[in-house]
C-alpha cells in the first residue's frame, strides 16, 4: 500500500493510495490516534471513489461518527483502465436503457465478469487499511448502493469482517442468491419510484437477504434522488453496529 | 380539562386527565416551564392509553426529546364503555381473524364507526392540551400504528396543526382515499411478515400517502414484533420536523 498525497480539511484528512493496481481514497478524523470502526465505501456505475455522494458521506462518517472511511475505483471505473469487453457491456446497457428496454441479462453479465475480482480487491485493501495504526482490525461496514450494491452484495457475504451493510438501489434477480448469504445487519434502500429498478424487483431483492436484521428504507423519487436524511439514517445504523 | 393525578418518574412528570367523557394521560419533562413540541399517540386495536407501547415511547419521548406527549382512550376502549355495535363487528373481527377469513368489510365497517368521533376527541384534546402553559401551540406530532393508525390517517389528513406522523401496520383500502390528503412528513412502519396486513396492502397504503416526503420502514417480523430501534427512528423523526 503506497500513500501518495495527504490532506486535511474540516477535520478530516484524506489520503491518496494505490494497492498494487487498484487506487484508493482514506479518509480518517484529523489527528485520528489508536483503532476505530471502518467503513468501505463502494461507488455507482459510471462514478468513481470521489464522487459527490461518496465523497459527503465519507466525510460525515470521518467527522461525526469517529470512522476511517476506504473507497476505491472498481475495475472500469475512475483511475482506472477500461476492459474492452466491459466497455461494450456498458454501451449496450446505456443503450437498452435509454430504449426502455430489459436490461436484467446485461446486468448478470457485468456483475459475473468483474464481482469475482472486484471482492477480491475489497478483501485486499481490507486487510492493509487495517494495518494501519490509526484503523486497527476493529468492526467494518460496507455502505455501496446500485453498482455499489451489486458488487457489496457478494462482498458482504463472502467477508466475515463485515459486520453491517447499507445497501440497495438494486433490483438484479441475479443478486438473489448471493443476497441470501448475508447474515449480518442491513439497512436496505429503495427509491420508490427508481426509474432503472422496477420496484417489485428491489422489493424482491430485500426479501431476500438473508440477515435476522434488515430495514428496507423506501422513498420517493428517482434513482438518483436518495433524500439526504438517509445519509444521517446511514450513520447512526454505523454508529449502532460498529461503534 | 381535569387533572386527577400528578407523579413523576425518571424524570417525566405523567398526568391523567378527562376531557369531558375522553380518559387521557398527559407526560412532560419534569419541572418543564415554557412552550415544546407536542406528541399525540394513538393506540392500537384492544390496547389502551398506557399499553406498555405507548408508555415506552411516551417516556423516551418526553426524556430524551423534551416533548409533551398525550394518549387517549380511543372509545370502546380502556376505561371507556363499550358500544354494542362495535363490540359485535370486534367479536366477528376476532373470529374471522383466527379463522383465516378475510376482514377487509369490517376494517371498513369499525373504521366508520367511530373514526369521525375519534377525530373529533382528538382536536378537542389538542386545543385543550395546548393550552397548557408548559406546552402552548407549538408544532404537533401524531405517532400511531395498527388501529392507532386507522384512527390516525382520518385525523393527520384531517387537522393542520400536525405537522409530522409516524403511522403503520396499516393495510386497509378504506383508508386509501384519506391517505391520499396527508401532506406532511410521514414515517411508515410496515412489517414483513404481518400475519394481520396483507404486505402488498400495507405498501399500496404507504404508496398511497399524499405526502412528498414519505419514508417506508420495513422490517421482518410480524404484527407485533416492531424492532426496538425503530423508537429511536421515530424520536429522531420528530426531532427533525417538530424541533
Amino acid at each position: 500500500m503506497r500513500f501518495i498525497s495527504k490532506t486535511s480539511l474540516g477535520g478530516v484528512t484524506e489520503q491518496f493510495f494505490t494497492l498494487d493496481e487498484i487506487p484508493g481514497v482514506l479518509w480518517t478524523p484529523e489527528d485520528a490516534h489508536g483503532t476505530r470502526p471502518l467503513i468501505l465505501m463502494g461507488h455507482g456505475g459510471g462514478q468513481h471513489k470521489k464522487a459527490p455522494g461518496i465523497l459527503a458521506r465519507a466525510h460525515r462518517f470521518a467527522a461525526e461518527g469517529g470512522f476511517a472511511v476506504a473507497a476505491i475505483d472498481v475495475p472500469n471505473h475512475g483511475e482506472r483502465p477500461t476492459d474492452e469487453k466491459f466497455d461494450r457491456i456498458a454501451t449496450e446497457y446505456r443503450a437498452r436503457m435509454a430504449a426502455g428496454e430489459d436490461t436484467a441479462a446485461l446486468d448478470t453479465a457485468m456483475y459475473t465478469l468483474v464481482a469475482e475480482q472486484t471482492v477480491a480487491e475489497w478483501q485486499a485493501v481490507l486487510t492493509a487499511v487495517q494495518q494501519l495504526d490509526h484503523i486497527g482490525g476493529g468492526p467494518v461496514g460496507y455502505w455501496g448502493v446500485s453498482l455499489g450494491g451489486a458488487f457489496g452484495i457478494p462482498f458482504v457475504a463472502a467477508e466475515p469482517r463485515v459486520r453491517a451493510a447499507v445497501l440497495g438501489l438494486q433490483g438484479s434477480p441475479a443478486l438473489a442468491g448471493t443476497a441470501a448469504q448475508i447474515t449480518v445487519p442491513v439497512q436496505f434502500l429503495v427509491q420508490w419510484d427508481d426509474e432503472r429498478m422496477p420496484r417489485a424487483q428491489s422489493l424482491a431483492l430485500f426479501d431476500a437477504v438473508g440477515s435476522a436484521e434488515k430495514t428496507l428504507h423506501a422513498n420517493p423519487g428517482k434513482h438518483g434522488d436518495l433524500p439526504r436524511f438517509e445519509m444521517d439514517d446511514s450513520l447512526r445504523f454505523f454508529a449502532r453496529h460498529l461503534g
